[in-house]
């Protein structure tokens, strides 16, 4: 049934069922003019808000709409992890055109429940129009955290080691698998396919990141380890040196990326979509805290470079060579 | 000059000096991957999300980027008001279309900045992405309420007068002379445009009314008084009673409507976007009120009905007649 068939009213009464199975921490959610919530004290408000526009963020029917909910909230719970955050309340807001199945929507939801409820987030509000041009989904989310234990991209300093949660490349990977027939073993293609639509969002990896005390800087991997890479260095006001070898690449991007004409290290440098935290930490620190990381979670800890006083980032290649890594980076416009 | 010669980063570069006009309570603001902001002790939180497209909500070149900024904070100002909150900070998402001049943007902000600066709301952060089709607009607003001041729609009973803030129909009586070329009083018309393009959320007004202790029921008429009662009664679980001859209607509405074969009663319980407040009070606490309240604002309150047992919205007509009224709502789809 289209949603003008089924009408905006029952619409809305059909998502406020799905939502209900969500945390209800909220005092005031669905259904007054704005949804009231409450912060512990002591914790500080933590907010992201981002946009997804049907032609330029994802293509319909390529990503199915249980996938399309799911991602849409993964790449914002990952906004929270970066900052250390424990996420709590989404509010979703969609333009649907007017073709749209009210199953699509539903499935948006369901999905998006499904990984709101793994990591405890309410769907707390939000806003349902129409529109005459593409799908649009707005997703803003709310968490807390300590004042003392924000990650911030400036902290990092010369010498600290740059660390991220998992390897790079798979979410790139598994677009190119979309795109073209290249084949596969099977495990690895679901590993880029999963890594691609439905990312887990590091968020518990942050938290107890964040206990441990010794992150100076941290953000998510979205753009690709390079262009995001530069944004910490300019907030950090400092450089990095990447070292080649050292730089974990997913074994999906190994085996895909030469027949696609690419090197594998290119797609992890530049890919995008990986959501792993990127993040540094004094030298010193490294050891306990990798060990203590491995021993509770599955992917370990990867050094991919250290902070340098230089301006810029080089890499050391796996020839020993040095290579300043010029990057643009993505821009929307 | 269009954004794709501009680029993103200029763009966001020169929002982002716009923005920092705004008050600036957040900790960690726009730069980094989400905005950290403190809520007061014994506050809670009230968030409230919209998302406008153009061609449903807007028309463009109708509307000014200056008057599109504004009214797109406006209409959230006026949600957080109808919860007796006060409006902390703002996320604003834009998705535009590759064609849009900077300068357009940029007028958004301005407009938008200056109303933020007029109620102390500071632009904490939100997304510029590029549109394959139209404008679409975002915008999340956070504020703090007390707790035993929340005004929620669900606490009206039977007895209690029903009030607004303001006289009824300006906005859609602007949006008639818009679309048609009556003459008109130029300060009739002026009045009009203003409440159509520039509506005043009446958070002060609200603030006041939340610091009273007497009202029992609150939201923000939107939709026309007729669609938004119906939405207080639903949730109050109990019905209205409307008098023809109280209901307040602008000066403009009674001078434009005629001239659109419509009734000025018409547009003023159908017209929407008024954004004044809807609130029920006992009926023995509104002299007091309402003289306390015209000593302080310049619009009095006007008592347009009140609520009674019997679920459903009926008008008393100035001939004294009975009405039933049957309202099935605008819907978006």
């Amino acid at each position: 049934m289209k949603i003008g068939e089924l009408g905006e009213r029952a619409l809305i009464k059909q998502i406020a069922a799905l939502v209900a199975k969500t945390a209800t921490s909220e005092m005031v959610g669905i259904g007054d003019d704005a949804a009231v919530t409450q912060v512990r004290p002591g914790s500080c408000l933590v907010t992201s808000k981002d946009m997804l526009v049907e032609g330029i963020h994802f293509l319909l029917p390529g990503i199915t709409a249980k996938d399309l909910g799911y991602k849409s909230l993964a790449v914002n719970l990952s906004d929270i992890a970066a900052m250390g955050g424990v996420p709590r309340h989404a509010y979703v807001a969609l333009a649907l055109p007017q073709a749209t199945e009210s199953k699509f929507v539903l499935d948006f939801y369901v999905g998006l429940v499904a990984l709101a409820q793994q990591f405890g987030v309410a769907v707390s509000g939000g806003d349902t129009v129409a529109s005459p041009g593409p799908l649009v989904i707005s997703i803003t989310i709310q968490g807390e955290v300590q004042r003392e234990s924000v990650f911030l991209r400036s902290g990092a300093k010369p010498g600290d080691l740059l660390c991220t949660t998992g390897p790079l490349g798979a979410s790139a990977t598994g677009l190119l698998l979309l795109q073209h027939h290249y084949s596969c073993d099977q495990e690895l293609r679901d590993q880029a396919m999963q890594a691609h639509y439905r990312p887990l969002p590091r968020v518990d990896e942050a938290l107890w990141l964040a206990e441990q005390d010794v992150v100076t800087a941290a953000m998510d991997l979205s753009d690709g380890l390079l262009q995001d890479l530069q944004g910490l260095c300019e907030a950090s006001q400092c450089g990095a040196l990447l070292y080649e070898q050292d730089v974990p690449i997913h074994a999906a991007t190994t085996a895909i990326a030469p027949m696609h004409n690419l090197s594998p290290l290119t797609l992890a440098l530049n890919g995008g979509e990986d959501y792993e935290l990127l993040f540094t930490i004094p030298p010193e620190c490294f050891a306990p805290l990798a060990q203590a990381y491995q021993e509770r979670f599955l992917t370990p800890l990867s050094v991919v470079g250290k902070m340098s006083t230089e301006i810029g980032i080089k890499m050391v290649t796996k020839e020993g060579k040095w290579e300043k890594l010029e990057f643009t980076g993505y821009q929307h416009f």
